[in-house]
């Protein structure tokens, strides 16, 4: 019953634990037949005949020729001056909003039971401008910019999304009490797109789909994880108007790489909201409920959930109940 | 046992349910003996001399006599160029620290027990600098300012607050990954001041007296305050080189106002943090406990802790227990 034509993702293992979810994620989906060939790219920085350092040409073409993508964790370059390759990809491709679902576990207990919170996050402005000044004397600042057309984009798209996955209510978190040019103008986009949709209500407080400028919901979203048990479980996606690039929000975990330990959770469900991204969403119901299935049995757990199992047990449990 | 000579603090009673929590806070006062002597102003800006709005010079006068205030929640005026009142203080007054503690109340239960955490935040500057420029076609931008002078103040406040409440731990959020120069200043400052506080752990992650840049820090003790039941029971201290405010954060609930239902537990337990403030740690203690007491016995409890009580039947319970 599933599509057979086989497209071809990006994939960008990452750095530390990296390679070991990356390829617990591969042979999870190898296992389900799901119809996807990866491209494997490096994305270290390299350095240009101008002697700058960017991304690799290889990983860029690639993303530029898929348009879809997958990423396990990235070191920041260590050094002065430097900034987030994170950031240096999402704005190579101009991924505009960052989706990070932040749902209950099914079986893994937690405070909370039954969150089920989306929040979307402008992702190429705001305070991530990188604009800064040093004006001498101890006196720095950072410039917060925001604009009319990237703000309605992300409130279009966070409205699409509320629609389409039948969510009723949209939230937006600002504070144009204080910023009123920056938030405010953020504020006015979202209640001008919120005119052309009327089955969403747009409310100014509390938690469902929340959209909100970049810093915010860099905040918020590491909050959403935590409480329904933290980055290692929680996927993300970023989406660009020419493609989309998946990725888990931990870090390399170096304490534990290599040593077939890490928990590929993360990663794995950002894979599902890649597969769900290309429509291909009868694997991706597949796959996540064999992946909750496992942890809510709690037999086969990574250390992270309590458990004594390795990566590559979790991932062949998995891949055990998707063989059946 | 008691010191009895008076000491007079400032009363800005607020808006909204404001004057009701003020009365109970003053009851339970008078009750409990404590030595303070309120002087009661009214901070509604007024037009001055040369037609600008300001704070009334009583209420300046007030402050910058008495030093020590207690603030009931005010509204932001309605209408466009109006900045927040609650920020108009904290610049008038040069209230550099905002102290939020965020404890578990005894007795009151929600998900998370025994949470304690401090946040303390950088009250004058960072996204609340108040600079915003319309650059045209929809581009506008925030100045996110950041002094040497402002961050090694709070950062010094900070360390001596975790020694003084002999906590070990003082965590600084930041995202100097990203804000390299502002960010990276606030942390500079924070590992220069550390060098001289060796009883204290300086760590740049999780939880438990917690220093922050301006915007981080209204975030995350909202955050704070939503583990422990919310804004209507923790309270907040704003300090300066010439004065300190205590305040409630919640706000003037203009639903419920004038119908006796308000809690006054916020404003109350602001009080307590202003007596400690005034080395009037018995007083502060004795209310503090019995406080905690009548909202542990879950008797007299106002709507938002889902009893039925008055805000004044609350309020007598409290004095009841304080007269015996
Ligand atoms: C690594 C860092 C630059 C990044 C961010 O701030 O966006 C990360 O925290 C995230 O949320 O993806
Ligand atoms: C009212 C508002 C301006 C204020 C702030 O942003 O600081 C409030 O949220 C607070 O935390 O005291």
């Amino acid at each position: 019953s599933y599509s057979t034509a086989s497209k071809k993702c990006t994939l960008i293992p990452g750095d530390g634990i990296g390679p070991e979810i990356s390829a617990a994620v591969q042979k999870i989906f190898t296992t389900a037949k799901v119809p996807v060939e990866w491209e494997s790219v490096d994305v270290t920085p390299v350095k240009g005949p101008d002697g700058m350092f960017g991304i690799p040409q290889k990983a860029i073409d690639s993303m530029n020729t898929n348009k879809i993508g997958l990423k396990g964790p990235l070191m920041t370059p260590v050094g002065k001056g430097h900034r987030s390759l994170n950031l240096a990809l999402r704005k190579q491709f101009n991924l505009y909003a960052n989706v990070r679902p932040c749902r209950s576990l099914k079986g893994y207990k937690t405070l909370f039971d039954n969150v089920d919170i989306v929040t979307i996050r402008e992702n190429t402005e705001g305070e991530y401008s990188g604009i800064e000044h040093d004006l001498g004397d101890g006196v720095v600042q950072s410039i917060k910019l925001i604009t009319k057309d990237a703000s309605t984009r992300v409130c279009e798209y966070a409205f699409k999304y509320t629609e389409e996955h039948k969510r009723k209510k949209l939230t937006v978190v600002h504070k144009a009490n204080v910023l009123q040019k920056t938030d405010g103008l953020f504020l006015k986009c979202c209640r001008d797109v919120a005119k052309n949709f009327s089955c969403v209500t747009l409310e100014e407080e509390h938690l469902d789909t929340v959209l909100m400028p970049n810093l915010y919901g860099d905040i918020l979203s590491d909050m959403g994880a935590g409480l329904v048990g933290g980055l290692g479980l929680t996927p993300s996606g970023n989406i660009g108007l020419n493609g989309a690039l998946f990725e888990s929000v931990h870090g390399t975990a170096p304490d534990i790489a290599g040593q077939d330990k890490a928990n590929p959770t993360a990663l794995l469900l950002s894979a599902v909201m890649m597969l769900r991204y290309m429509s291909l969403n009868d694997h991706a119901n597949k796959i996540e409920s064999v992946c909750f299935d496992v942890i809510s049995e709690g037999k086969v757990l990574t250390g992270d959930l309590g458990g004594k199992s390795k990566c590559s047990e979790f991932t062949q449990a998995i891949c055990d109940r998707l063989g059946k």
